[in-house]
């Protein structure tokens, strides 16, 4: 074929690309996947696909339940190994059903695009994507579908991205291939102002920020994986979160450009209940302390949200405060016995009974009356405030899990989140 | 390491490699792999190991099953893909329960070995197989488990070998890892003179040659896949059939050695009752009717077995009788059908009710006495004889399905197959 630009990567597309994502529910039966063959079908007027998936439902879940039966604790190279078959499962009837409506279709494990990582298994993180197979097949093919979650080491191990994974996939090809949009197909309808199970008129925005999704990511309004958010922020791919099964709506679209709306001052209330509060008590300052704590809790791999740490000046003592994920509640605690112990402090407390609120929204900074109006909500509703968190684009308080929804409700009212 | 043999393409190792290889019947559950995992741990006394797996159990057919909700007729290349996930899950299950057991075991895909084949789906041959990536992981590694039954095309297409491509796997591992000995692990004990589960007084056979049991695979006695026969006898790699579940039995060599049974005027009696029987009548005599009969059958892809041609020269007709797999009756007559109207033929005939049974051995060439004791016997039961067929290690006849197991027990009998 003859290229009429020299300067594109894909010469002769006319078309712009597309990459689409869709999550396991999308794909858990063979129905499943024949939906999302014919959305992909409809899309073709538009341009050729890339379509990454993820293992269909359970799968994944099933896999992990053979190998423990096989040991306790797996080696994590044949594990990465095992749970790669799910996606190569889905990718390959993905192909067989588009293939037989007629669409020029073809599949891909990690390892045949090259999508290289490092030699870290369970979590490892994409080096390089490699686009000239993808880019030949191009030439006589339309649908591209590739295995989301895994990737390849240069010795040729088989590793998984991790949490998000698939998310990430998308994303990373979308960059690399320089697609037009990266559609990320979930089963809900977008990002809302706040949840919408819990809070009514909670409202789905049109446009966010990558910023304010990440924000928002982490407190557990979960639609895509903030790594795939940030991905997309640092190479600015366009993304759009949509609905599987309302293939028309238009969604959320996420990007960094003029129109999105940060310039409101909030954008959005987030909650996020599986949390608990940890503290050692009367810690004899020296310098160091807060890095010690942090560093014996990154030993044990246990990830801190919400630090803080009051000093008694006159007493030369400090406790320290922080937020972990209820998970890891019981591991921390050890931790922190023995950590008692070395650093000759006082008491270790712990408290599950708490949920993070967050307000979010890129248009906070430097207006203080965005957080003296959720305390006064929060106070005025006579919910008590356990503790206090915030950031450029975020302001979190800490309230008992029974209080955290109401607290949702009342801040998204308080600041009309629900107008446009 | 240092080599201390410049000459042994596996310098360092002072113990012999065994290649072990496990059908689907062998790992289809987690306690099956585990016993598996077992006999592995018991034979590293000996030197290495590189055992060749199945897909557990009805996994293949499971995920067949899956393809054919998709598509009545999937691509080929995508089911390759897919069914290759079977075996990635039985490899990796095997080598977590192995390291579970303190064993330093690492799996292999086709992918990660290096096992080329054509660029043909469903049922590629191999054309090239790597062993730098095993002869490396040998250094620190005691068993390498290999995926069986797929490979890879040049340009990166993962391809399944089809019926027997495990044991096809086993032996060609063998052959290019300079292996003492391939090590086929079944559920039966090995190699008989007759099936044993309708003569009773069949019995095992220590040695036999490749091309005995060539002859008796493709007549039933299917314990190891002919394909796997003819690369173990082209490469001279020891081949052994061993039971699964009394891995303490020597179960039967296979060789090509001096000390084989062959010297036996007869070594074993074959049954094979999936056979049906046609005929083509009166075809005017003219040059390459028989040929163009086989061409006709070859582009339907129906193997011919048996085949005969009478010719009355008087008349200047010939009847064309030959024998096929009985699935293949039905398109088998159509063929014939179709070929009677070009060839100005008559009847085309058909019979189901035919069994072959086949008196095996390497010493039958030059022994006329074989062939008549064989007739006679079968005379004397009143069994009728449809057909005769003979090859320099085989003499076959064709007689009625229902009379198959009992001309078998008589031949048995006769030529006193029960003593060693």
């Amino acid at each position: 074929m003859v290229s009429t630009s020299s300067t594109s990567p894909i010469g002769t597309r006319t078309k712009q690309l597309s990459v689409l994502k869709f999550g396991g529910t999308s794909v858990k039966s063979v129905p499943r996947i024949q939906h999302v063959a014919e959305i992909a079908q409809k899309r073709l007027k538009d341009g050729p696909l890339i379509i990454v998936v993820s293992a269909m439902g359970d799968t994944t879940d099933y896999l992990l339940k053979l190998a423990k039966q096989c040991a306790s604790n797996p080696d994590k190279r044949e594990l990465d190994s095992l749970l790669s078959t799910g996606e190569q499962i889905s990718i390959t009837l993905l192909s067989i059903v588009l293939q037989s409506m007629g669409v020029r279709a073809k599949s891909f494990t990690a390892s045949q695009v090259g999508i290289f990582t490092e030699s870290v298994f369970s979590k490892a993180r994409i080096v390089d994507l490699k686009t000239d197979a993808l880019q030949k097949s191009l030439l006589n093919t339309d649908v591209l579908i590739v295995a989301g979650f895994q990737g390849i080491t240069p010795e040729g191990d088989i590793t998984t991205l991790g949490r998000g994974g698939s998310d990430t996939t998308a994303v990373a090809l979308a960059a690399a291939m320089d697609a037009e949009v990266c559609d990320i197909f979930t089963d809900v309808d977008g990002i809302y102002t706040a949840d919408p199970n819990s809070i009514r008129n909670a409202r789905l925005l049109k446009e966010i920020s990558y910023e304010e999704v990440l924000e928002m990511a982490r407190l557990g309004a979960q639609v895509i994986h903030p790594r795939a958010v940030e991905l997309g922020r640092q190479y600015g791919v366009k993304l759009r979160v949509r609905n599987t099964f309302k293939p028309d709506h238009e969604g959320t679209i996420i990007h960094g450009g003029d129109k999105v709306e940060i310039y409101r001052t909030v954008s959005g209330v987030a909650v996020d209940k599986d949390q608990a509060r940890v503290a050692i008590m009367d810690v004899p300052d020296q310098p160091g302390v807060a890095g010690k704590i942090a560093r014996a809790m990154a030993d044990k791999n246990i990830v801190i949200d919400m630090i803080m740490q009051a000093v008694h000046p006159s007493l030369g003592l400090n406790n320290v405060t922080f937020t972990v994920h209820e998970t890891d509640l019981d591991e921390t605690k050890k931790v922190l016995q023995e950590l008692k112990v070395k650093l000759n402090a006082g008491e270790v407390l712990a408290d599950s009974d708490i949920a993070k609120v967050s307000l979010i929204g890129a248009g906070m900074v430097g207006q203080p009356g965005v957080a003296a109006k959720f305390f006064e909500v929060l106070g005025g509703a006579n919910i008590n405030i356990k503790m206090i968190g915030s950031s450029e684009m975020k302001l979190t308080c800490v309230v008992s899990k029974e209080q955290a929804s109401e607290a949702a409700r009342l801040i998204h009212d308080a600041f009309e989140l629900h107008k446009a």
